[in-house]
């Protein structure tokens, strides 16, 4: 492939026509995803290409582990990322929070690879993680959007988003481009591994196509405003998902909670009945993540369980639903299943965006909240 | 030390004069951690005697993990308990939400523990994550409270937790009882490495002295029942903590959000300023989890930083905080670091418990919940 150029100019700053920045940069999100993917799909070998990592294949088939670390949004990709690694390299791989990793005199194993996830790449709590697995000897990369930040320099080796500036405090095309940079990660890990050279093929076809799934994802945007008309002033919410939809059923519930103020929150489908049912009714809706996969009917099933106790659910799926299973389906296009969470999270985000719409809210700047998170 | 025996008859089915099963339950606790230690604490050796696990000292030599698997209460137990192992045995360790672990296709290790973690011991998801594991030649214990249940002798091995029959849906003395049963697992995993006969010992008295200070932390009952009358129609409420204040603070949301039907969300502290910060303000009370530790300074920074935006703040705590830092703070006694989080979940309890009692809630039955969730 060609060298990967990346050109950012004023225009960047500017919002083209779009009402905020937030809403410029979830619609500049397959232009985004073009970008992290340049020049790093190798179709010959079925495999990624991620050079910034300077690590040749007999580094790569030494890594026991993966652990990514990050805060907010970047640890939420970094849990899409370690199901990924998991499934695809078949290595034990998690995410943690960065300032419970920095503070808890954390164990460093010199065969896991530590991976620093921050959009600024200033974070401060990831940045002092770095310093702490770098004292303890960890190998660290750090994936980042801004070049020659802090968290770049201190890896020394990584990835960048090339997302392009994103100014809302809210964290939509640097997410998705995290999740987008992982799955790289994880093909190429998987393929210096067992993952076959089929598979491999089909996942780089299946990311090739990726932006513009990604785009008729948001061609979903007025369909979602009506539910945000409907839901808005809800009391509270519930994001469930299970295994591909649980991660970004947990960034779901954190864009809504952070520019609509509504409280939402996320689980694992299956905690439900462990607890949080308890809160279900008229005016706790829940948004359930339905990925097209094996757990399909479990799905359904915990649908039927929050509508039983007259909870309204809102389905974001790629899956055929049964007909008034849930009182709103938000549909995007499938793909490969492990692209899932990228393009589920779409509807999410357009959620949390017109949610705080209706409310009135100041939506790049939501209160008391800072883009980057650069002091204690 | 003498075998333990075991007595339970019908008085353990009545009420001795308390308003409901989850009061009695919660006073019970000091009695139900004497059975928990009852025959394992081997002052001798400064360790763990732990029989019913059947691992020979060579065999707990060669365990490289612990995985901590369950549901709801159990699931924050065995948080706290991979903290202490990691902190006592220097082996990592964490927990999973076993639904998740059993449908995500999971890697299993040979050389990892595997703990199964179940009050009734025939929790569905948790029954069904140890299958998996067996299945696939991973060693799992079970740590249950019903002798004979399902669990127990599908493991047929582990430690039971005498805590006495849970009636209340509600999880409270047996939650307590498997964090000392976590704590005696660290304990002994840290003395067949690198933990010294003297850090053991300090253990091992102050484990022994753990009931009397469970009894003591009871006896803020009054003073939280005046917090509760104060925040218990609070819109939502947050539940922060720091590394050992982290996974408590994740079971006393749970227990408010099951009894009370308040939304407690439980957020990792320094997560704040990374989204949830935004929902602060006087209608959302923050209940900060402040152990005496070298995070203290953190945490009344956390502190600071909410009440700065007009949230009310509760700190539970064992140390000394500043005058008019807090709203209210409810303290009980400190023993060692390692237990602060079984005595610092005591006023959580409490709260949780004045909260429904303020707005009238069926205490031992709230809506939606089974006390063991035995299907899907």
């Amino acid at each position: 492939g060609p060298p990967t150029t990346v050109d950012i100019d004023d225009a960047d700053y500017e919002l083209d026509g779009h009402a905020d920045f937030l809403s410029k940069e979830i619609h500049e999100q397959p232009a985004a995803l073009r970008r992290v993917l340049a020049g790093r799909l190798d179709a010959r070998f079925a495999t990624a290409r991620l050079d910034g990592l300077r690590l040749d294949p007999r580094e790569l088939r030494g890594i026991r582990r993966v652990t990514f670390l990050g805060c907010g949004s970047a640890l939420y990709a970094g849990q899409i990322g370690a199901g990924l690694v998991e499934e695809l390299a078949r290595i034990p791989a998690d995410a943690e929070q960065a300032s419970e990793f920095r503070y808890r005199n954390p164990l460093v194993d010199p065969e896991t690879l530590y991976v620093a996830v921050s959009q600024s790449g200033e974070t401060i709590d990831t940045l002092a993680a770095v310093e702490e697995l770098q004292r303890k000897g960890g190998r660290v990369v750090g994936v980042v959007n801004v070049i020659g930040s802090a968290i770049a320099r201190q890896c020394g080796a990584g990835m960048f988003l090339h997302a392009g500036p994103e100014v809302s405090v809210a964290s939509t095309k640097a997410f998705s481009s995290m999740a987008t940079s992982f799955t790289l990660l994880a093909l190429l890990l998987g393929r210096v591994r067992d993952l076959s050279a089929a598979h491999g093929s089909r996942l780089v076809e299946g990311l090739r196509r990726l932006p513009d799934a990604v785009e008729t994802a948001l061609q979903t945007s007025d369909e979602v405003a009506e539910v945000a008309r409907r839901y808005a002033d809800a009391r509270s919410m519930f994001y469930l998902g299970r295994v591909r939809g649980a991660a970004v059923a947990r960034e779901g519930a954190q864009k809504l909670k952070e520019i609509s103020y509504v409280h939402a929150e996320a689980y694992a489908a299956a905690e439900l009945k462990h607890g949080p049912l308890a809160l279900v009714d008229a005016q706790m809706p829940c948004v359930v993540v339905v990925p097209d996969d094996e757990l399909l009917a479990k799905n359904v099933s915990t649908i039927e369980q929050i509508r039983a106790r007259g909870g309204p659910v809102i389905a974001v799926t790629n899956a055929e639903l049964p007909e008034g299973l849930a009182d709103a389906v938000l549909r995007v296009p499938r793909l490969e299943p492990e692209l899932d969470s990228i393009i589920l999270g779409v509807p999410l985000q357009l959620l949390a965006y017109h949610c705080a719409a209706v409310l009135g809210r100041d939506i790049d700047k939501p209160r008391n909240l800072a883009k980057s998170v650069t002091v204690e």
